[in-house]
């Protein structure tokens, strides 16, 4: 019986410094099968976003298995596929891209991802009132998992007002009217002196944006406060958080649990989603004391 | 440190039964290397020889780290490749590529497979007169490496005049003048005669062809007897020469040793040629079994 193989890999741009190659075969390699995970990074083939659609064609014709996609391909990628996962329908962006048959299938593992972390990671969390920073790409995806948790209602708050409506009349259609709603962030004071919990998706605390993504008085022992960055996992608004005594999820659960799942979708194995957490934890690690 | 991998595999027409994926990936286990091998058939994707060039890019930009090529697209690679190693540009063929700093190299790993096979298994065989059957791709690689090895003179004969003609002229232009003639099979008797071995490089003795290449009398004592076909490894002719006390060469060392040869250019190491060619006779000899 020979060893199983698998062929996968990351298209999107400035993707040089992603742990997903080493997520991936590392939890590979733990399961026994031989698997290699390549990053095709659109800037280094001086390739347009719209080329995604190519190099889908091309991974696919080449014996890939599958593909993680990211930045600023997920809505591109789309229109290349053959059928999509409810998850990707409802967001309408796509981060892993499965071959089964020569079809190409969407799925979008960071909605599962960052919902089974926050499940792991803040059990008893109230859902009632969320108020959530950042209306981008990664906040559709968490705002569309917190929904999907149950929360009751969740307010977008985003330095763009039309970004900010647009993802809460996406949210209202896609769950049901009243459960999303818009704000600008000079209310942010009022809806947090009234939230339960804060889910942070915008960039600012990552190394390149260092940094509190809101005023600090703002946050009170009352909150439970979730990250979406990683890398540092400690960042100042956790720090800013945990000193307040609030209860804290960093973003590395998310970033492990898409790949976990991911890897679920790829090989068809169930992944060890605690090792690849594990792994994640000292390879974001390793990467901030080298920042 | 993170064990290294690599991503391979080979372009060509009809290659599902390849030996090719089991070889390298057996060895890279061996080595500690997560090596991945795919077959890319053009005639499952419904694309044309002329494709290989397409291909040949789309895989580097995927990020694999080298290829074999094979039938029909080894001379058609070569206008799509950056640099030649010699024994590619003597010949005219490429049967693998090599990806470095974006740059794709040709290489011929036939010739110096078939070249490692006749050293290790018929090293004392005397080389004045060889008779060659069949002027294909596979003939002018065994001839080319046959020359290398200090054949004297090799006469080649091919149902097709012209292609033997060819063959010797280009092998003369090659080696220098009087290295080789071409010849009609109706002179096989004669030469043979004289001659101190053949080399077998028709498809006859296949499963799909079997048979003997030659009449069966022309075959004496005084000859030895190299093999192309590998599948089976035992051949007819093989088994007529070792019952007429010839020293013979199957076709399995060749089959390895070009493995082998790609293998060290793949990934810079260098491979367990031995225990490649003991793979290649127990997965020959499994094929054997089941046709």
């Amino acid at each position: 019986m020979p060893k199983e193989s698998y062929l996968v890999g990351l298209i999107g741009s400035g993707i040089g410094p992603s742990l997903s190659p080493a997520l991936h075969e590392r939890e590979a390699d733990r399961q026994g099968l031989r698997l290699v995970y390549r990053l095709i990074d659109i800037d280094t083939l001086g390739a347009p976003p719209e080329a995604v659609g190519d190099l889908v064609r091309a991974a696919r014709d080449l014996g890939f298995d599958g593909l993680n996609i990211t930045h600023p391909c997920k809505q591109l990628v789309i229109e290349h596929l053959d059928a999509l996962a409810p998850q990707a329908e409802a967001l309408g962006a796509v981060n892993t891209v499965v071959f089964e048959d020569g079809r190409a299938v969407g799925h979008n593992t960071d909605v599962t991802g960052f919902a089974a972390s926050f499940a792991r990671g803040l059990p008893d969390a109230p859902l009632e009132r969320v108020v959530q920073l950042g209306a981008g790409g990664a906040g559709a995806a968490v705002a569309h998992a917190m929904l999907t948790l149950g929360a009751g209602r969740i307010t977008v708050v985003d330095a763009l007002p039309e970004r900010a409506a647009a993802l809460a009349g996406s949210l209202n259609r896609a769950f049901g009217e009243g459960r999303a709603a818009a704000a600008p962030p000079d209310r942010q004071a009022e809806l947090l002196a009234h939230a339960d919990g804060i889910v942070h998706a915008t960039p600012t605390g990552m190394a390149a944006h260092p940094g509190l993504p809101l005023p600090a008085e703002l946050l009170h022992c009352g909150l439970w406060v979730a990250e979406v960055v990683y890398r540092p996992l400690e960042t100042d608004l956790l720090r800013t958080a945990r000193a307040l005594g609030c209860a804290t999820l960093d973003g590395g659960g998310m970033a492990a649990f898409q790949a976990a799942d991911a890897f679920r979708l790829f090989t068809g194995r169930e992944p060890g989603a605690a090792r690849m957490l594990a792994d994640l934890t000292e390879l974001a690690g390793a990467l901030g004391a080298r920042n």
